[in-house]
């Protein structure tokens, strides 16, 4: 049985997602013998978060001031809505590069399963900015799942009076997929979204 | 693209093993959105392990002090070594509650493909302590693999003119296993290591 300390860390390591006891117990024993150049920093990395990382006021996004470096950056887009379900995914449409608007994070999806109702999503403050800034576009990019698509048609139905477009992201194919791997839902969908091709 | 201190603790997190780049990411938000909770006392836990935690003089167990709690523990038969490879191996013989003797950490095993010699291992310090200590019986709880094995003869071999026994753990059926799920290498040895039974 490991000492206190040590059982302390493991038991707080076990509670992140992705690790179990045991492999809170194999990180643990890798923390302790990179002490240097691992637990040392981590538990710097982790004070330093814990003491600057905070929610941007304007879309929800992670950052270590009131107003993130999107929402602050001239350089992007502000006419341009892209609402996401959370900060991780606002990480993976960033990591595309492709993407060169504003960002809102709703927090969740409407979820009848889990008891949550627009009153518990990020939903006024996003209808705030929509209605003081000069957003052209809005681009639902929620996930492909029925509460993403729940939450995609009640945040369009809600933006309908707008007279703004309200566009999602498309669902087909994913490059590089094989059709014997997909499952028949994708199939559907990328079939009656075809491309006429010439 | 997270903001500086959280990318330099995803980055840091993605080194722990058990966790890859998507599985830090989702790691750290889950750290920010529990900050109090989870956050806080994970820096904390970090901080103390990193200041406290240090390998026993006497086996190379980590605890907190120089001699671990087990080798200071005067209940624990001193007379009985269980040379096991790592720490992680002692903590799960301390699960199983059913060896109440003193343990030896080797710190690894013999792998010619590894590079891993004698030299490389615990060794000298096993050596000294059998000979110090009246020791009537040294177990050899490594692995069922290849270096394991290898490992356990080089300290059979090594401890032979000592004139005491050198046991090693059983290889056999586990617990609960089913034949059909086992591979041919346990089966042989479960077969040729059969009991008899009346």
């Amino acid at each position: 049985m490991p000492d206190a300390p040590l059982d302390d860390l493991i038991g707080l390591l076990a509670r992140l997602p992705g690790l179990g006891p045991r492999s809170a117990r194999r990180a643990a024993l890798a923390l302790v013998r990179k002490r240097r150049v691992l637990l040392e920093p981590l538990a710097a990395a982790m004070a330093d978060v814990a003491e600057h990382a905070r929610e941007c006021l304007i879309c929800g996004n992670i950052g270590t001031s009131e107003r993130c470096d999107i929402c602050t950056d001239p350089k992007r887009d502000p006419t341009t809505l892209c609402v996401v379900e959370s900060v991780a995914d606002l990480w993976a449409m960033e990591r595309a590069q492709v993407f060169r608007g504003r960002y809102h994070v709703m927090g969740g999806t409407l979820s009848a399963l889990d008891g949550i109702g627009p009153e518990d999503l990020n939903l006024p403050r996003m209808a705030q900015r929509i209605a003081d800034d000069s957003v052209t576009e809005v681009i639902l990019a929620l996930g492909a799942t029925v509460d993403g698509q729940t939450t995609a048609h009640y945040i369009a139905d809600m933006l309908e009076d707008r007279g703004i477009p309200v566009t999602s992201l498309a669902q087909g194919v994913p490059v590089g997929g094989e059709l014997d791997y997909l499952d028949d839902g994708t199939i559907t969908a990328a079939l009656s979204a075809r491309r006429q091709m010439r």
